[in-house]
C-alpha cells in the first residue's frame, strides 16, 4: 500500500505533537457506581444537601420546614406580604366560588361539591405546598375526566349517592398516588407527557369541555353522554326543538362579556381584576336578572337550592372493596396523574418567573396528601389550576398566604351566602366554564413547534384528534405511546456522521454540516452519536460498514483506480455516553470486518464507561491496543499517518 | 467582578487564535428530512444500492437473483462444492432425523411431523436464503413453546386432530409474522432481544426442556403437564412408584455416551462427526437392543408404528375462525419471532466467520415463507437451529445445497425406513433432547455479561428465572420489559459531567476520568452525554443548576471568599445528537437561571439538527449570540476570558 497521507504534516521530522494517552477512569466499585446511579436517577436535585454538616437541632429545624415550608415563610411574615396576599386572596376568591360550582357540575357532581373542594385542599396545600404562586382547587380537565370515567359506569342522575361516593374514592386513590411518587421519587413518569403531548391534549380537552357547555348555553335538557366530538354534535342538532331561545340570549351576552374581559386583561395585564372579576359579576348580574323577572319560569334553567355549612366528614363514603374498586383505581390513576402535571407545570412556570425553587417530588406529596385529606372532608380532586394561578401571581401573591385568604372566602360564602345562589342560571355556568378552558387552546405554541420539530407537531395532532374523536383518557395514552416510540426509535437508529478536518486547525466536524471540512486521504473518520446498546448494535455495524463501502466505491471512481486509497477507519466515541454487553461485541465485529478489506480500526476519546467495559472485555481481543486508542481525532490521525509515512525510517 | 483566568495565555496581545463560526448545517426541505429518516429507519442496508446505474436486463438478473438466492450461486456450482455439500447434508441429516422426532415429541405433536418439517422447509430454504451455513428443520424452544402454548388450553392427547391443526395454523401465522417483519423492514423488532435477555432465556429454556425429558429419561407415565421448576419437580418425586429401573439404566448409558460424544467433539473441532453421528447411532443401537431383548415388554416405551410415505398436504387443516384464532395467533407471534430470532442470530454468526453477508429483512422473508409453505405441508415451525448449523459449517457446508441433501435423506427416510423406528425407546429421544440442550446454557457468556456490566447480568437473571419459576414466555416478557425500561431510564437520566483542560493542550475531557484535567478559574464547562428531549428537560435543567451551585460552593470554600470566582458557564453539546420541541427550551431557561447569579452561558458545537432547531426557535429570544456559541471548548474559552481581560484595551 502507498502512502497516502500528504496534505497532513508531511515530513517525519515535523511530527513532534505528543499523543495523550487515553487512560480507563479511577477505579469504582460495584456498589459504589450503583449508589451514584441511584443518586442519579432518584435524588438528581440531592434534596438531603442543606442537611450536611449542620448541628443535630438545626437539623430538627430544617427537616420541620422541609415538610411544611410554612415554616419557613410563617415566622417572617410581615404586614406588607399580607397586605398582597389579600389582594390576591380575594381576586382569586371571587374566581374561585363561580369556577368551583362550574366545574363540579362538569364532574357530573353536585355543585357545592366544588365550594367544599375550594376551601379545605388550598389550606392543606398552603401548610405543605412550596409554590408561591399556585392557586389550588378544582380544575377543568381533571373534573371532565373523573366525570366522564365513573360516568361510564354509574349513572350520577340514577344513583347519585353511589357516584359521590365513587368520586370521593377516586380522590383518595389520586392522592395516594401523587403522594407516592413523590414518596418513591418517580416523579420523573410526568416528564413523559412532552410539551407537544400536553398541548395537543389541553386543547382537544378544551373542546371537549366546551361542546359538553353547549348543552347548558342552549337550554337542551336530553343530552347525550358521551364526550367525542361527534355523539356531541349529534345530540346538539338532533335536539333543535328543545334549544330555548331565552337561555341561547343570555348565555350569548355574557360569554361574549366574559371573553371580552378576558380580552382586556390579556392585553393590559395590570387589568387583571377584569376578567378576575368578570365571572362573579355575571353570576351576580345574572342571578339578579333570573330573580327579577322570574326567568326559571321562562325556560332558564337555575341551580336550584344549595345546603348551607361547611365540608361534612366524608371519609365513611369511601370505597375500598366491592366491583367498583377497579374502576376507582384507575380513575383515580388518570386524574392523579392528569392533575399532578398541571399543578408541578404551573408550579415550575411561576416559580421560574420569580427565581424561586419548587422541589418536584415534595410537591408531588403535598398535592398527594391534599386530595387525600380533601377525600375525606367532601372534596373532589384539586390541583393547582393554571388560569387562578397566573391571576394569583398578577394579583401579586407573595406567599400561600393568598390560598388561606381564598379559603376563608370561601369558608364566607358556604357559611352565609349560599341561598343566593339558588337563582343562578346554569347557562352563565357553562359561559364560565368555556371561557376558562379557551385558555387552553394554545395556537402560537402550536405553531412554534410545527416550525421547531414537524414530527412533535404530529404527536400533538395525535393528542388533540385523538382526545376529540376517541377518547380524553385514549388520546392521552397514544400521544404517550408515540412519544416513547419516538425515543426508542431514536435509540434504535441511532445517528453517524463522516468527519472532515476544518482547514488549518486540529477540529474534525461533520462534513455534511461544515461543508468546508475536508477528508483526509486514506482515512475515514465516523462519529457514533449516541449510546451503543442491544437496540442499535445490529444497526451500527452494518451502518458503519455501508460508510466504509460507499466510501471506498467513491474514491476509486474518483481517483479513477481499481482500489481506493483507505487504510484507516477511526471511529470517534466522544457522544457514546453508555455501552452494555451487546454493545461492546460491535468493535471486535468491525475489526474483523476492516481486517478482511485490509483496514485498520482505530477508536477515538472513549469515555468512562465505555473505556471500562471495553477493557474489561478485551482480555485478550487486542482492540485496545495503544496504537489503536486516541484521545482526539487530531493525535489519532496524525499518529497514524506518521506510522505509515515513518515506518522505514522510524520504526523498522 | 474581578478577571480570573490567569493560567489560561494571559495576555490580549499573545491571543491571535481564530474563532471559527458556528453555522447551520446546510437548508433541507422537511421532505428530503423526513425521506433520509425514513430510509435510515427502515433501509439502513440500502438494499437497492446494487440496482442503480445497471441496463435493464442486468436489473431484471439482479432482481430475480435477489429474490432467490439460489440463482446466484446454482450457476456456478461445481463438483468441488457438491463434494463438500454431500458430506455436510448427510451429517446433518443424520442428526436431523432424530433430533426432529424428538422435537415433535417435545411439541406433543406425532414424532413423524418432525420429520416432515425437516423435508419441505430445507427445500424452500435452500431456494430463497441467504445464508450458507444455516441447517433448518425444528428446534427446541420454538418446539416447546409451541406445545406448551397450544396445551393450555387444547389437550393433545384427548383432541389429537384438534392439536395438530392448531399447530399447523400457529405456524401458518408464525410465517406470516416473519415475512411481515421482512416485508415492511421492521427487523429491528428482533434486535430488542439484547444477549443477556437470550442467553438468560435459553438457559432457562434448556432447563425447563431438560426437566421435561424425566418424563421419558425415568419412564413416569403420570406426568405434570405444567412447564416450571416446581410442578415438575413435584410431579417427579411424587411419582417414584413409576419409575422403571431398565428405563433409567438405559437413559443413564445412552445420556452419558452422547455427552461424551459432544465433549469430544468440543474438544476437537475436527472430529465433528463424534457428536453428529452420536444420536443416530444411539437411536439405531437402542433399538436393535429393544428389539432383541424385546424390552418393550419390560418397562421402556417405545415410539411404535409410524405411517410410511412423504408430507401429506394439511392446507385443509388450517384454522381461521373460531375460538381458537386468539390462541393461534398469540402462538404465532411468539414462536415466529422466538425462532426468527434464532435463525437470524445463527445466520449472522456463521456469515461473520465466513465473511459473506447476511440480509436480516430478506432472511425474515425467506423463514416466514418456509414456514408459510411448510403449514400446508404438514410442518410445524422451523427455523435455523443453532446446533446443526455448527455441525453443517464444521463438516464443509459450501452451499446452501447441503439443505437439499438433508431433505433428500429425510425424503428417502420418510419413504422407505419409517418401519425401523417402531422399536426406537423413548428414553434416547429424551437423551438426544438433554443433549442438544445442554449447548444452550452458556455459563462463560454469562460470568462475561457479569464482569462487563452487572445490570445486564440483572437481566438475564430475570430472564432465566422468569422462564423456570413462572413460564417461558412472561420471563421473556419481563426481561425484555427490564431491558426497554433500562434504555428509556438512560434516556431519562442522561450523564452530565465537569470538562478540565488537559495541560498544555486544547483538549477538555471529565475532570472525574482524567485526573490530570485541570479546572479553568472562571468557568465551569459541562458536557451533556445525550439527545435533549421531553423526558429529560426537567432533569438536566435541574441537573446542570445543581452542578452550578456545587461548583460555586466548592470554589468559594477552596479560595476562602464569601463569592465564587464562577463567570461563565460553558455548555458543550457536542454529544447531544438530537433535541426536541421540549428540549430546546431549557437553554433559555437555563439562561434566565444563570443570568440571575451573575453567570454567562456559552454553548459549544451544537451540531446540524440541535443548531438548525435553536435558531428557529431562537428568533427573538438571543441565546445564539456569536459570543454564545463556539465550535470548540478551547475557542469558547480563550475567547471569553480574552474578552473579559481585554475589555478595557480592545472593546471599550
Amino acid at each position: 500500500m502507498e502512502p497516502n497521507a500528504s496534505n497532513l504534516h508531511s515530513h517525519c521530522v515535523e511530527i513532534t505533537m505528543e499523543v495523550h494517552k487515553v487512560v480507563p477512569p479511577p477505579h469504582r466499585s460495584t456498589f459504589q457506581k450503583f449508589k451514584t446511579r441511584l443518586k442519579e436517577t432518584f435524588f438528581p436535585d440531592d434534596p438531603l444537601r442543606q442537611f450536611k454538616g449542620q448541628p443535630p437541632k438545626r437539623k430538627w429545624i430544617l427537616g420541620a420546614q422541609y415538610v411544611f415550608p410554612i415554616l419557613q415563610w410563617g415566622p417572617n411574615y410581615s404586614l406588607k406580604l399580607f397586605k398582597s396576599d389579600i389582594v390576591s386572596g380575594l381576586t382569586i376568591a371571587s374566581l374561585a366560588i363561580p369556577q368551583g360550582i362550574s366545574y363540579a357540575k362538569l364532574a357530573n357532581l353536585p355543585p357545592i361539591v366544588g365550594l367544599y373542594s375550594s376551601f379545605v385542599p388550598p389550606l392543606v396545600y398552603a401548610a405543605l405546598g412550596s409554590s408561591r404562586d399556585l392557586a389550588v382547587g378544582p380544575v377543568s380537565i381533571a373534573s371532565l375526566i373523573l366525570g366522564s370515567m365513573l360516568r361510564q359506569e354509574v349513572s350520577p342522575s340514577k344513583d347519585p349517592i353511589l357516584f359521590l361516593q365513587l368520586a370521593f374514592s377516586s380522590t383518595f386513590f389520586a392522592g395516594v398516588v401523587q403522594a407516592s411518587l413523590g414518596i418513591l421519587r418517580l416523579g420523573f413518569i410526568i416528564d413523559f407527557l412532552s410539551k407537544a403531548t400536553l398541548i395537543g391534549f389541553m386543547a382537544g380537552a378544551a373542546i371537549i369541555v366546551s361542546l359538553q357547555q353547549l348543552k347548558a348555553l342552549l337550554g337542551i335538557t336530553h343530552f347525550t353522554k358521551q364526550m367525542g366530538l361527534v355523539p356531541v354534535l349529534g345530540s346538539v342538532f338532533h335536539n333543535t326543538a328543545e334549544w330555548s331561545w331565552q337561555t341561547i340570549v343570555m348565555g350569548f351576552c355574557f360569554l361574549s362579556l366574559l371573553l371580552l374581559a378576558r380580552h382586556v386583561s390579556m392585553k393590559k395585564p395590570n387589568l387583571f381584576w377584569v376578567s378576575a372579576g368578570a365571572p362573579l359579576a355575571s353570576v351576580i348580574i345574572s342571578t339578579l336578572l333570573v330573580f327579577a323577572f322570574k326567568a326559571q319560569h321562562h325556560g332558564i334553567s337555575i341551580i336550584g337550592k344549595l345546603q348551607e355549612g361547611l365540608n361534612p366528614p366524608s371519609w365513611n363514603m369511601l370505597h375500598f372493596h366491592g366491583s367498583y374498586l377497579g374502576l376507582v383505581m384507575k380513575t383515580g390513576l388518570v386524574t392523579g396523574i392528569i392533575s399532578l402535571t398541571e399543578g408541578i407545570a404551573v408550579g415550575r412556570t411561576f416559580a421560574a418567573l420569580k427565581g424561586y425553587k419548587v422541589d418536584g417530588n415534595k410537591e408531588m406529596m403535598a398535592i398527594g396528601l391534599m386530595n387525600i385529606v380533601g377525600s375525606s372532608t367532601s372534596c373532589y380532586v384539586t390541583t393547582g389550576a393554571f388560569s387562578r394561578s397566573a391571576v394569583n401571581h398578577n394579583a401579586g401573591a407573595k406567599t400561600a398566604a393568598s390560598n388561606i385568604i381564598m379559603a376563608v372566602t370561601v369558608m364566607v360564602t358556604l357559611l352565609f351566602l349560599m341561598p343566593l345562589f339558588q337563582y343562578t342560571p346554569n347557562v352563565v355556568l357553562g359561559a364560565i366554564i368555556v371561557t376558562a378552558v379557551v385558555g387552553l387552546i394554545d395556537l402560537p405554541a402550536a405553531y412554534q413547534i410545527w416550525k421547531i420539530d414537524k414530527f412533535d407537531f404530529i404527536v400533538l395532532l395525535c393528542a388533540f384528534l385523538g382526545v376529540i374523536f376517541i377518547s380524553v383518557q385514549q388520546g392521552l395514552a397514544i400521544a404517550v405511546g408515540i412519544s416513547i416510540f419516538k425515543v426508542l426509535l431514536q435509540v434504535t437508529r441511532p445517528r453517524t456522521g463522516m468527519l472532515g478536518n476544518i482547514p488549518g486547525t486540529d477540529i474534525y466536524r461533520n462534513i455534511h454540516h461544515y461543508k468546508d471540512g475536508m477528508k483526509v486521504p486514506g482515512f475515514l473518520i465516523l462519529s457514533i452519536d449516541a449510546s451503543i446498546n442491544f437496540a442499535n448494535t445490529t444497526y451500527l455495524n452494518e451502518r458503519i460498514l455501508r460508510w466504509v463501502e460507499e466510501y471506498e466505491a467513491q474514491d476509486a471512481e474518483e481517483e479513477g483506480k481499481k482500489h481506493s486509497s483507505l487504510q484507516f477507519v477511526i471511529l470517534d466515541l466522544s457522544a457514546v455516553s453508555t455501552i452494555d454487553t451487546s454493545g461492546v461485541s460491535i468493535f471486535s465485529d468491525l475489526k474483523k470486518a476492516l481486517e478482511k478489506k485490509g483496514l485498520e480500526m482505530a477508536l477515538v476519546n472513549p469515555v468512562g464507561e465505555v473505556m471500562e467495559k471495553l477493557q474489561r472485555w478485551d482480555e485478550g481481543r487486542d482492540i485496545l491496543r495503544p496504537d489503536s486508542v486516541y484521545l482526539t481525532v487530531g493525535e489519532a490521525v496524525a499518529s497514524l499517518s506518521s506510522a505509515v509515512k515513518c515506518q522505514p525510517s522510524n520504526r523498522a
